[in-house]
C-alpha cells in the first residue's frame, strides 16, 4: 500500500514514473523527515503551528479534458487546487501527496509533462512532493492532489467568522477561467492557447496574499474561489450565519484572450475556478488596495439576515443567487 | 474546492451524502481544531510528535468489484489500507480524509452502506472522518483515503533500518485474503460469504501492535503487508541494503472459508493484502509470542548482501523472488 514505492507488480511506465519522481522529489523541504519510499511520510512541524489538510480531485472528463488541457496544465492546475487551499487558511505549505492512476494506453511524455507541471508549481512554492499512491486506471486519467501545510495555532482563518459590517474584499480579477471553459464548452473554439489564458490553464495560488492577511490579523473570513463567487460568498454567509450585499460595479473583471476581451458580469459573478481569495475584513481594518502584488478590491458587506444581494450603479438591488459553473463533463 | 462542503452545484445524491457525513462525522476526535466545512481541516499535533501522513486508491475493477464486494467490505477495506500504513510506522492515526468519486447511477443505499463501513472502523480506532472531497466518476466508484496520524519525534518505524543478524517477525496469519480472491478470479466461486473470509473482506489493521513495537523499541524495521510477503519483504531489503533468509516451516498460513482450509505456502509468501506486519528486531530484543492478542511468529533473519532465501525443513535453500500478487483487474 501507501507510499510510492517502486512495486514490482506495477507495470514498467508505472515504475519509471515512480522512479522519477522519486529520484526528482528526494531530501527537499524543511519540513520532511521522511519521504517518498516507506509506508508514510513523516512531517515535522513547527512547534506552536497548526496542521492544515486538503483533498482535491483532478478526474479526466469532470475536471479536465485531455483534447483541451496540454498535460502540464492539468499538473499544475491538480496542485494550485490543494495550494489555494491552503492560501485560503492563510496557511503555509508544507508538502503534498499525489495518488495517480494512470490507464495502461497513456504515453509515458504525457506522464512526464504532467509530473513537470506539477513539480514546477510545487518548487515554485517550496513544495516538496512526499509521497502518494500509484495505481492502474481503467478509464482516464484519475489524480487526488493532498496538501498539508500548517498555521500558526488558532489563527486558521475560517468562514465561519464573518459578522455583520464586515466588508468583503477579492483579490485578483474574476470570470477567466470561467470564462475559457465557455469557450471551450460551446464548440466555439477546438482549442485554446493557454499563454492566452493564463488564469484557467496556470492559476496562481494566493499562498502570499493569504499569509499576509492571516500575520496582519486583517481578515476575519476567508475562502477560495473554486465554485464562483456567488457560490462560495454563500459558503461563508452559511458557514458565518450572515448575509451579504455586493456591489455589481465593484467586481474586478478578468481580461482575457488575444483581445483582452473583459469578460461578462455573469461570468465574472459565477463562474468557478478562480482561484483567488474572497475575503472579509472588519470595518475599521484598513486592507491594501496591492497585497504581494496582487490587486485587492472591496466589492461589498455582510449584513444582518442570510440573503445575498446584488446592487447596480443605480443603487437598485436585486437578489443574488448562487449559481454553481459546470464542470467539463459531456 | 476542498474539503467537503455542501456545493450547490451537486446533483443531490451527493449532497445527501455529505449532509450525512457531515452529521456523522462533525466534532469528533481529540486532534481536530477544524472538521468538514472549511477550505482544510485544522489538526493539533501534540507536542514533541512528528506527523504520519499516506495516501491509498481503492479503485473499482482494480482494488475491488462491486458484484464481489459488498459496500461496507469496500468502505472499511479502504479506510483499513491507510490505517495499515499508519501501524507499519508505529504510529496512532489522528483523522481520515476521504476523495470520493462516485458515478450518477449508484444507488444512495451503496454510498450509505460503503460509509458506514468506513464510519465504523473509524470509530473503531476513534479516527475521525475531518474532510476529503466530493466528485462525479464517469466509471465507477472512485476512493482515495488519506490517513493522518503522529509518532513520538524520531521514533518512525522505517524500512531502511534493518541490519544483517536481526530477527524477522510477522504478525497473525498469511494468505487468508489471497486464498479469497483467488477463489473468486478463478471463477469456482461467484461470491463468498464475508463472514468466512474476513482476513479479505474486514481486515483488522495493527496499529496497537505496531504502536506497543514502538513504544519498547523492540522492532528496527517494519512494513505492512500489502503487496504480499516476498515482495514486502524485499522492499526492507532494498532500503536497508541487506539481505533475508525465510524458514518455510515457520510462515503462519491462514485458515479460511467455512471448513478452515489451510491455505499453501505459495499463497502465504506471495499473496497480497494480508494487512499484517512484517517486521525485524536486533538479536538480543525478546520479543513476545503475542502482542495485543495477536499472534507475533519468528519467520527468519536478516542477511548480508541482497538476495532473499527460502529454507525448507530439511536445511535445503533456494532463492526467494519477490512475486507481487494479481489485482481484481479482469
Amino acid at each position: 500500500v501507501a507510499n510510492i514505492y517502486i512495486g514490482d507488480n506495477l507495470p514498467l511506465p508505472e515504475k519509471a514514473l515512480i522512479a522519477g519522481i522519486r529520484l526528482r522529489s528526494r531530501g527537499k523541504g524543511r519540513g520532511i523527515a521522511l519521504g517518498i519510499g516507506d509506508d508514510c511520510a513523516v512531517l515535522q512541524v513547527p512547534a506552536n503551528r497548526q496542521v492544515l489538510v486538503t483533498t482535491d480531485f483532478s478526474l479526466e472528463g469532470i475536471h479536465f479534458r485531455r483534447e483541451w488541457h496540454p498535460a502540464d496544465s492539468v499538473g499544475h492546475r491538480c496542485l494550485a487546487r490543494g495550494l489555494s487551499d491552503i492560501a485560503a487558511m492563510g496557511g503555509e505549505p508544507l508538502a503534498a501527496f499525489l495518488s495517480l492512476a494512470l490507464p495502461r494506453k497513456l504515453s509515458q511524455r504525457w506522464a512526464d509533462q504532467f509530473l513537470s507541471g506539477l513539480l514546477t508549481l510545487a518548487n515554485e512554492f517550496h513544495v516538496p512532493l512526499a509521497g502518494g499512491d500509484i495505481a492502474e486506471s481503467l478509464q482516464g486519467v484519475l489524480a487526488d492532489i493532498v496538501v498539508v501545510g500548517s498555521v500558526p495555532r488558532g489563527r486558521a482563518i475560517l468562514r465561519s467568522s464573518a459578522r455583520p459590517g464586515d466588508r468583503i474584499y477579492v483579490t485578483g480579477q474574476l470570470g477567466g477561467s470561467a470564462y475559457a471553459v465557455s469557450l471551450l464548452l460551446s464548440g466555439k473554439r477546438r482549442r485554446l492557447d493557454p499563454r492566452d489564458y493564463r488564469s484557467h490553464f496556470y492559476p496562481q495560488p494566493r499562498i502570499a496574499v493569504g499569509r499576509v492577511l492571516g500575520e496582519h490579523k486583517l481578515a476575519s473570513a476567508m475562502i477560495d474561489i473554486s465554485d464562483g463567487l456567488s457560490t462560495d460568498l454563500l459558503h461563508i454567509c452559511e458557514e458565518s450565519g450572515v448575509g451579504a450585499e455586493i456591489l455589481a460595479d465593484a467586481i474586478p473583471r478578468a481580461q482575457v484572450g488575444p483581445t483582452l476581451q473583459e469578460v461578462d458580469l455573469q461570468t465574472a459573478l459565477h463562474g468557478g475556478e478562480a482561484y483567488e481569495l474572497l475575503f472579509c475584513a472588519r470595518p475599521e481594518k484598513t486592507v491594501p488596495g496591492q497585497i504581494d502584488g496582487v490587486t485587492v478590491s472591496e466589492i461589498g458587506r455582510m449584513t444582518r439576515g442570510s440573503g445575498m444581494v446584488l446592487r447596480d450603479r443605480k443603487g437598485a438591488k436585486r437578489k443574488l443567487r448562487a449559481q454553481g459553473w459546470e464542470h467539463f463533463r459531456s
